[in-house]
């Protein structure tokens, strides 16, 4: 029997050149826009800045730039941005760039207008575990890679550099506004960080798929999206201007943001989470890489008609197998697609990862993003959890 | 290429025994309903009012019941409501049961907020073209049948007696703010008005995935509700206590309303409008109904392959016909459909239509609902819209 909750409230314009529409009023939810970009540079290099700042102007909006944000986007930047935030008065929040310059505006965007400290509200770990009184500012969200999925979603993951915690949350009020998703903008994304991003869409997918919060529409979504990823990603890491497989990659990364609101991630996620708070030089696409074929081969047995399912979303020839070697057939299609992108040589060896910190990181995942454990329909001890990361260089 | 807006902003609680989480303090927007019931006494009847303003008095919140609304609910009615609605200071609406009476509920909304009379705020035929100055009071939508789809998308459809119009419109904040789908409300619901309004969600699904604003998602969502209700809606009519099957096109319903929102109709309503607007005895199901036939024959040497697809999403074994009768095995599956829930002898006959209104009906439909033309992927004349009332005699 069927019993679930569907919302996502986001507005999301899709298309190329639809960036533009940020120049209509309506799509605008403020005067003065706190807008929050990396510090890498890239939005300013390749123009994406001013070209938001003009669109804001014809509708005589103001802006102030923060451009602080980190590929793992830390706590420090949150209070700062904030403080800056309430400073110049704004009224609404603009992430422009990849997840971490988006998920860094949605919280920012909470703590304009809440008191005390964003770790305050954190619900695991050493959080504080308080409810925020206040709903957060507005928040335009235009992602510029394709992969977090966070322009349809209310998930903002941050890091506590002190205690290496990297924690999800996110309450109705940080479901963005309204999100520009214009594949145009991925053109420039160079091939590595497209195949990390495109694997972050894809896992987002594959988990939403067999988590237990799944619904229908999630469903049939994680199915287009895995579809999708794994015929064009290969496609536009070879060739980063084919703006027809760019716009299939970005629509599978918005799909499973989508996926994200209506269902839910598993444990893989809050391992990698666990990876990239110790190690910060990982890019979250790249530990998740790295985690996934032992992951998915450990649950492969417990869930084996949804893997089969999964098996053939991958366009895998499943009913030539024998029977007793189909459940395994995604974990083989996911090997192929990892090669396909390039990342086949990749383990927790390339980032230094050491050996001896697989409990610890068993641990950290448990405790900080618990929550995702719960969504995973097979219980894991912290055992198998130590397991799956020792398997994995 | 793709290019669309997705938005659908209500939280849908689905799943039986649901209707429960109205006691749920944070799933109510407000201290004084305003609830919006049928004339014909099915909610008393069936002890529905009490189970809602007994949820309702678990929040401490007040309700203010107004019982006139008809099968085709009508703008003295909106009036009427809207200044009862004001004068008791209630702060929110609730539909509760079929369409007429949750769509009442939006126009009601609508005017409690805003000056003036409803039609000034209608964009079509007589409609004052007006833009309404505030948003509505926030709307909860408890459905009690399955068909409309109204509790999720933003759409209500209300007549002038007057003017023979029954024109449909929606603004953002005629999205609900939280909707209810319980399939148990809907056990009660007769043979033939569950026949009627399944058929209802068995059209918005097929026009919606013809319809030029078409996209992923409501394909995806399309498809999976004209499967659903050809599967389980002839099990529903035959059997209407199977709560599994009375879930499935719960579902198939609210899914056909989300593609409205993202999709949209096509002229098949307008002309089902044209008819109901002139003969009200005309339940809205049995109009698309008597219609469609007629109306999918016209459209489909004009799309094959999207009616080839359709007869699929129909279970036919498409590939075993001859190419050029392919596009036509929707028809003949429509066809089946519409025997297998005892509906094969209806036709406009049935209900006195007078064959000499043929011409006045077309020119209703092409003034008063011309949006929905527009949507529809191929241009009609008066005359062949004409013609295709005529067939359906
Ligand atoms: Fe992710
Ligand atoms: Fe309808």
């Amino acid at each position: 029997m069927i019993d679930f909750m569907f919302h996502m409230p986001t507005k999301v314009i899709f298309g190329s050149g639809k960036l533009k529409e940020l120049a209509n009023p309506a799509n605008v939810p403020g005067k003065k826009a706190f807008i929050v970009i990396s510090s890498g540079g890239s939005m300013i290099r390749h123009s994406y800045l001013t070209f938001v700042q003009n669109m804001l102007n014809h509708n005589g909006v103001e802006s102030v730039v923060y451009n602080k944000i980190q590929e793992n986007p830390i706590l420090d930047h949150v209070t700062e941005g904030a403080a800056l935030a309430r400073q110049h008065e704004c009224d609404f929040v603009i992430g422009l760039g990849g997840g971490s310059s988006i998920d860094s505006a949605k919280s920012i965007a909470l703590m304009a207008t809440n008191e005390g400290n964003y770790w305050d509200y954190m619900q695991s770990g050493t959080g504080g575990r308080k409810t925020p009184a206040n709903p957060a500012l507005p928040i335009v969200a235009i992602p510029t890679t394709a992969g977090t999925g966070t322009e349809a979603d209310p998930w903002t993951v941050i890091t506590n550099s002190e205690t290496n915690e990297k924690i999800g949350w996110g309450n109705d009020s940080t479901y963005p506004t309204i999100s520009f998703v214009d594949p145009w903008f991925t053109l420039t994304v160079p091939p590595k960080v497209t195949a990390f991003t495109g694997m972050d869409a894809f896992f987002h997918s594959v988990e939403t798929y067999l988590s237990v919060q799944r619904q229908p529409t999630s469903d049939l979504l994680s199915q287009q999206a895995v579809q999708l990823i794994n015929t064009f990603l290969p496609e536009i890491v070879k060739e980063g201007q084919n703006i027809e497989a760019r716009t299939m990659v970005s629509w599978a990364s918005t799909a499973a943001g989508v996926c994200q609101s209506l269902s839910s991630c598993m444990s893989l996620h809050s391992m990698e989470h666990a990876l990239s708070a110790y190690y910060p030089q990982i890019p979250h696409g790249a530990g998740l890489i790295m985690l996934s074929r032992a992951y998915f081969k450990h649950l492969t047995p417990h869930m084996p008609e949804r893997m089969v399912d999964l098996a053939y979303f991958m366009d895998v020839d499943v009913d030539s197998l024998p029977e007793d070697r189909r459940p395994y057939a995604f974990v083989d299609a996911l090997d192929k697609l990892i090669n396909n992108i390039g990342m086949g040589e990749l383990s927790l060896t390339t980032y230094g990862v050491k050996k001896e910190d697989c409990v610890k990181l068993a641990k950290n995942a448990m405790e900080t993003m618990d929550v995702l454990f719960a969504c995973t329909p097979v219980k894991m001890s912290e055992e198998e959890v130590a397991a799956i990361f020792e398997e994995s260089f």
